[in-house]
């Protein structure tokens, strides 16, 4: 990865665990989006702060591939980075490793549409956000 | 149970399950929510035009006891009544069954406040929603 | 879709939605395993009795396409069929279709695994299973 | 409240909102869950190691409080305490707050049972662990 990432750590809770012993993986969705929504806090935009401004990025499309199971209790560090960042688009990358061991887990990335609050249709990206992102 | 009961049966789906083999207990409010809804939508109102006309509903309290664990893939009754009608607020009662054991997993009860959606604050049920709660 | 699908309905829980007043996106995860864990009972395989015989079917790739929002208490509707079927793999498409409006609000795909649950390791899917499977 | 508490802070994600605007009411009791974690994590005693010694703490009675709504991205503070141990049950005492404006949200207790993993039966909680539970 050559674009600079941002780092988290989760702990996976036990109801995020299913019977067969692991993370259920519709839980992934969840890590990637607290990754993304990090990394825009670490360069100053909460996205609270772009939905009060009028803006929702919604996800377009996902992707996720599944290597190795998480177990309840680990310590997840998930890795986020921008991959592309188009007029009204932003599309995020995403790793997810066991923290202690070291194993990468799942891989996967997001694609998110840029959305006026107001009418619900497609605008740009504002200068600031994409500034911050990196492009 | 005297007042009258709805009914409605819900399929247990595998990600509600945890490591222990079991539903994991927050899921049981949804099941409970679920109860409600359709308790209501069958006395002819759907929970979503109560919303659209400004009132929300929102649960206050709540109190489950679990007494057998629900698996992967059963097939949940839950029995719904009203417990009580106020100004503002409303008490439903439910019991989740295993349907084709018979066997009473949960039971349970909410409070909820009604508030208006434009305030925030308590406001009365209106008639016609006392009337088809039974009160 | 020329393979033969499977369809199941499901309606749209309070909690499954999001403060942008439509379903969060990992929810649709869960309805696609609802959707084949019907498609595969219609055929006659309960998916409980395939784990209990042994055989875990895990996600190994998932990839979804949103195109419309699905909102609180909206009927689905979901079509489910076989894409491909390996020596140890599956893999399955979907369509989540608005009912009334019969518009068209997700598309997708998984790829299962077949690992032993004593090894944790692949294994072949067992004969019948294909045989339900169409292949 | 005179018995110690476990402090612990979670920030409300997304996918924990619902069309209200505000935390679903069930994520709670998986911030419950949370808290009686860390509780047990400070006190050296990690759940997932009581699971594989071959107990398990299954919550038997819940209930809970809603005063004020949680809100998306809100940080919170979760304070817990042991309301009660016996020979093989214990009660967990809760109460969440958004930690910036220190303002009361929500407050609820969960009663667990001891179950022998094997059995599945009612089983005393081990000494250690009752010391650590502080009684």
């Amino acid at each position: 990865m050559t674009a600079p990432t941002h780092t988290i750590r989760i702990r996976v809770r036990y109801g995020e665990t299913d019977q067969g012993g692991v993370v259920y993986h519709s839980h992934y969705l969840v890590y990637f989006e607290t990754g993304r929504t990090e990394f825009l806090r670490e360069r100053g935009a909460r996205y609270r702060d772009v939905e009060g401004d009028g803006l929702i990025l919604t996800v377009v499309e996902a992707e996720l591939r599944f290597l190795r199971p998480a177990r309840y209790d680990d310590l997840l560090r998930i890795e986020t980075r921008v991959l592309e960042v188009g007029g009204a688009r932003i599309a995020f990358g995403y790793e997810v490793y066991r923290d202690d061991s070291d194993e990468l887990l799942c891989t996967g990335s997001t694609r998110l549409g840029s959305l006026s609050a107001e009418t619900g249709r497609p605008c740009r990206l504002p200068p600031p956000l994409r500034a911050l992102l990196g492009s």
